[in-house]
């Protein structure tokens, strides 16, 4: 293979260490010190190399490599590099360093491209500290507003305009951000499946043709917190109590949505929080995914007439805050022909799937042809400590990406 | 009266000020700066009366008032001064306000009784910081273990033992708190209702004969952290879903057990708590109340048998830990006919009453004879920052309280 296993190695060893919870996975929350940290890395790689390197007023660091002819758009590669709470060291970061190491054989090779190269790493894919997620590439693709920076905080009240000031970034030029469908020819991302089927299956790759669409949702119950020994049973608005009888549902109504149709709360805070009150606030949030929009509509309507059953027999109150919602996306075709090809001709097995998860990518296909390639994680963990992709696994699937970049970038 | 109301109105307003969120009701944890300025000046009251003033290991603040034989059992008055998170201004407070005003009563009018009166203060009785609750009473009783103290923790990490230490106090030694019970009478609290009973009936106080049981329990439903985009519904092991399947039957379990008894689920935490994780852990309180073992028996039975068949089905697993168990209880017919007896001659209108809230003094009737009374809650509600109660109610409370005081003291 031309791509270099201890570079790949070394790159994900490095920016593993930019880490707020050392022992307990991996924590990098956007615009935090460890964001710092691996931004330096990154900045300072690809200004090795010899490439151009900005930042756009979202935080994303960019790295351009000229084509023959500056004129043409540019094909774009990268992930983003923030992670869950107590998260794994490979979601984002695996497709980071596929750019970074793409960018580094292209150069010891002297290749020449008629279309430039661009690397991007973006921040807050994952949402963990502002909420919403897809930053990076919701900017790019004009999605995201001055005024979306100044209502979204973090638990600790920072706001979003705040926190990318601090970085250095205009919160109140967040439209230049935007990237011109013109200006890009593609976008290819590399991620870790975060499921469990190319290992169960026993493949080497994974190339994506549809990534689920996703609403995400925030729902507050208000009720009213009383004294829990002097409260007759009948005479609460216990919020937590009503929340409950609408979340035990919604695994359900997942599963009746049938076609892999999935629906999770994963965040639930309940207020004030002691043992002998009555709940009288609680906020959770719902995620639903699917390759079907009528899919995920259905599930939203049957949780949102659940929940104003319950709120009408329980006398609470019912608020929804729309966070994301992003429809199915379906790949390039060309881009996954390439793929295919170049997996086949590298002598790697494969197969086409589905992506479960959300990705820059699926955002990325708004504005341009989209790609985007799977490699294994073990036992299918991801978002936790444990999740694992072996180097080997990981240089594939930056190796044929590589053949793609030369492939779409109509290497000279 | 021979009480003071501008004395009463006065303990009120400058205990309030020892608050961690003005403006936000009463947050006074035990053991916290809050705690030490609220120390400091009701010792500093007991000081000023000549007082015998001590604590005990558990950090209840002690004043031993001399009776002519002082051989003789004491007759204990008193309350806690710790609230629950965002409380209100009285609970609690009234009854150290009482055992304060009735010290100054008797001084100032030189009264000399067979028995000595010995006021109480005590902390944690609400569990707000570490859990279980009536702390102070429980130590007296001997209810309170060395273990126990280096086993529970606050939210921060903080042992119990390691907060004892701080303010002086040895964890070591806590059975030194516990009382001989030859060496009490009688306990007689005071206590708001927290309810709407006394409002609704028109009535100054309410004589309480009998205290609910308490049953209160935590649990803890481990399952597995997975990506909630990749992980199909029948392959999750998801806690909260499993959690709320139980949670969602409580009420009715409580309903169905009669009796006014009633159950709650006040604090529940999930974990890692991202909107795009399964769950992989939810930890929840459980809080049931009757005056029927019986029915505290049943629907705690209930909750563990829905348990553990939605742990079969969703293969998590469940650990319970007791955290508070106390049978319901009957107060002394001797103090409760007295304090009939004084309200009457002193022309106020009663009722008596069940207590649904526990009370320090439920755990004190295991070594001594108790007496409750209970002053009126404003739209019967309390653990909130709207918590209030007439100082001119409070004042005919102790008004009573006084006078049976001096019936049981043995006034000469």
């Amino acid at each position: 293979m031309i791509t270099n296993l201890h570079r790949i190695r070394r790159d994900i060893e490095e920016l593993s260490k930019f880490n707020a919870t050392p022992g307990q996975g991996l924590t990098r929350f956007s615009l935090t010190n460890e964001d710092r940290e691996a931004r330096e890395y990154i900045k300072s790689e690809l200004t090795k190399l010899g490439l151009k390197v900005y930042e756009d007023p979202a935080g994303s660091i960019f790295g351009k490599r000229d084509g023959i002819n500056n004129d043409l758009p540019v094909i774009m590669i990268g992930s983003h590099f923030d992670s869950v709470k107590n998260g794994g060291n490979f979601d984002g970061p695996a497709g980071i360093v596929m750019a970074l190491e793409i960018m580094r054989v292209l150069e010891e090779n002297n290749v020449k491209t008629k279309y430039p190269i661009e690397f991007v790493g973006m921040i807050e894919e994952e949402g963990g500290r502002f909420g919403g997620g897809v930053f990076g590439s919701r900017a790019m693709t004009g999605k995201v507003s001055t005024d979306q920076l100044y209502n979204n905080k973090d638990e600790a009240g920072i706001y979003m305009a705040e926190a990318l000031r601090k970085f250095g970034f205009n919160p109140d030029e967040i439209e230049k951000a935007k990237r011109a469908p013109k200006d890009i020819k593609a976008f290819i991302e590399l991620h870790i499946e975060q499921g469990p089927i190319l290992e169960t299956e026993n493949k080497d790759i994974g190339i994506v043709d549809f990534i689920v669409g996703i609403n995400e949702f925030k729902v507050i119950v208000r009720g009213r917190p009383d004294h829990a020994g002097t409260t007759p049973m009948d005479m609460r608005s216990d919020a937590l109590s009503t929340a409950s009888k609408v979340i035990s549902k919604i695994d359900g109504y997942a599963k009746d949505a049938s076609e892999g149709t999935v629906a999770t709360v994963g965040i639930l805070n309940v207020k004030p929080g002691a043992a002998n009150i009555v709940p009288g606030e609680v906020t959770f949030t719902v995620d639903i995914r699917s390759k079907k929009g009528d899919c995920i509509r259905s599930v939203k309507n049957r949780i949102i007439k659940c929940l104003n059953e319950e709120a009408h027999s329980s006398g609470v109150e019912i608020k929804i805050i729309e966070m994301l919602d992003v429809n199915p996306v379906k790949m390039s075709d060309q881009i996954t022909e390439s793929l295919e090809n170049n997996g086949k001709s590298c002598g790697f097995s494969y197969i086409k799937m589905l992506s479960g998860a959300g990705h820059d990518a699926m955002v990325m296909a708004s504005i341009t042809d989209v790609g985007l390639l799977f490699v294994p994680s073990k036992n299918g963990r991801s978002h936790c400590p444990e999740e694992w992709t072996d180097y080997e696994d990981l240089q594939k699937g930056i190796e044929v990406i590589y053949n793609t970049i030369l492939d779409l970038g109509e290497e000279i």
